[in-house]
């Protein structure tokens, strides 16, 4: 039933996109005993897949919505994602960010002409301060994660994917909020010939997979994962479609992120984020299961500070 | 004259390399004020250009000379290419090593099947047990740079890139024994349209620039510089190819490398070595003179020690 808002939001907002090319390694392949094909999001432009969704979701606003501005919470790629995405349209966006936020990531959101909210770094702080600017300025409330329009986005990267693979078995990805698992699962669902969806997450951070343990959205009990970007919970229009097109979630230690993170530094020569490296090294861990097999891989981003990277 | 070499050479050696893609990127394209097309030989097997003049020089040996070997002496890429073209194409392949070398270029020599032969770490030291070594076992010395076959095999970095972009205006490679920057000289005289090739050179390792002053082969006088790839010489053989079709070299601060680096790894997401950055860096340095023209820099390799990252 997704089949044709994937192939219209493609259409849509490919003007303000890269299509990312689909890298591939004979040394990677023979690590897992299968055929990857990694698609590079760090490639994308602003540096990760957020950008795809939030394009998405700012074009398809009224222009009168267009005239008051959008806002989010985002400490993350989304943040700068929805400065970038909201400059290209020439709609102004209001980023709400902890104030104890890295000064590099509110340089990046400046810099791509968002105005920043500073908030506390109190939970629920930034959902307070988001719906006060959404009052206030009248401006458009866009979720990281839990946002169909922002959903649909992120799929498009497995649609471009399954255009240039369609024989693809299984397509991997990391799960941090569940916008891009969420979308790849309708993607897969939509274009694939029997491609299933499997998610990788750090066991530090296993919100997803006891989410789909229990049947209901659980929280996460810790963050300390190196993988920053998949610190975040599930929402409830994201849960029900992994709930229902997501084939397994398989989790992660921390050494198992880091060794792949360095498998696709050193072999892929790309650029990645911890949080990008948790899809391979959940293939890994489980590599007899899909041994052979033709398989799909979202790079999701490659933001990282070089002054603490974690080699 | 060199068209029909070149492009036998590329056909030959296809089967053993990769199709590298070139890359673009917005925001390099606004700091440059130019149009910039990166070959990424970074994504080369091996990690590095290399590779393809080292498979060059080992198809072309007559089946008599494969069964007795091939020889170099090199601690860098070109240790690494010649043992892995070899193990791809059946020879057995002797690499002279100073014994002080890094045991992970080592590793990775005799994990491509080359046999190490160490030698002390002397000036001189290396050609001469290189030249024993062909001596006593028969082999064929290929030289990393100084070598036609090996000219002509990283000629083919450029030829593609022309292919891929017939009408760039100008090349940038760096400079450091003289073999990629001879082969791309080559491959723009025979396929570009009034391509013209410019090299980036470290100051403080400057032998090529004063060199193309002087009208003759000089030695670098120091070798102090990040770029570890460059601190080579040029040969009797590329020096000449370079004084005929290379339009002029720039000299870069230590500081514009590691600028042009950190770009590159920043908002390109590539890993590449230091003195991959070196083209990037030079043409920064003088950009006022190449804005709005369309350039291609060759990412040359990206084989680096994520322990000892200059950020």
């Amino acid at each position: 039933m997704y089949q044709e808002a994937l192939a219209a939001t493609a259409q849509r907002i490919a003007p303000f996109l890269h299509r990312t090319p689909v890298l591939t390694s004979r040394l990677l392949n023979q690590i897992a005993g299968a055929e990857l094909y990694f698609k590079c999001e760090n490639l994308q432009r602003m540096g990760a897949f957020k950008m795809r969704g939030a394009v998405n979701a700012v074009l398809q606003l009224s222009e009168e919505q267009k005239t008051r501005g959008v806002v989010t919470h985002s400490s993350g790629n989304f943040a700068q994602a929805l400065a970038l995405a909201a400059q290209s349209i020439g709609v102004q966006a209001y980023i709400v960010m902890p104030e104890n936020a890295p000064q590099v990531k509110k340089d990046a959101v400046r810099g791509y002409g968002g105005q920043i909210i500073e908030c506390s770094s109190e939970p629920m702080a930034r959902e307070e301060v988001a719906a006060q600017v959404e009052k206030e300025k009248g401006a458009y409330f866009i979720h990281p994660s839990n946002d169909l329009e922002v959903i649909l986005g992120q799929g498009t990267a497995a649609l471009e994917l399954l255009q240039d693979h369609p024989n693809l078995e299984h397509i991997f990805t990391p799960v941090g909020g569940g916008g891009l698992i969420a979308g790849t699962a309708l993607a897969a669902h939509s274009f694939g010939q029997n491609c299933t969806v499997i998610g990788g997450e750090p066991f530090a951070a296993d919100d997803a997979y006891r989410s789909l343990q229990s049947g209901q959205i659980e929280a996460n009990t810790s963050t300390n994962t190196m993988a920053d970007g998949l610190r975040t919970q599930l929402g409830d229009i994201n849960f029900p479609i992994i709930q229902k097109h997501v084939a397994q979630i398989i989790r992660v230690e921390e050494a198992e992120i880091m060794a792949a993170l360095r498998l696709i530094w050193e072999r892929m020569k790309q650029v990645v984020e911890p949080s990008s490296a948790v899809a391979l090294a959940a293939l890994l861990r489980n590599k007899e299961e899909f041994a052979g097999r033709r398989i799909g891989i979202i790079l999701s981003g490659g933001n990282v500070d070089l002054s603490k990277l974690p080699f």
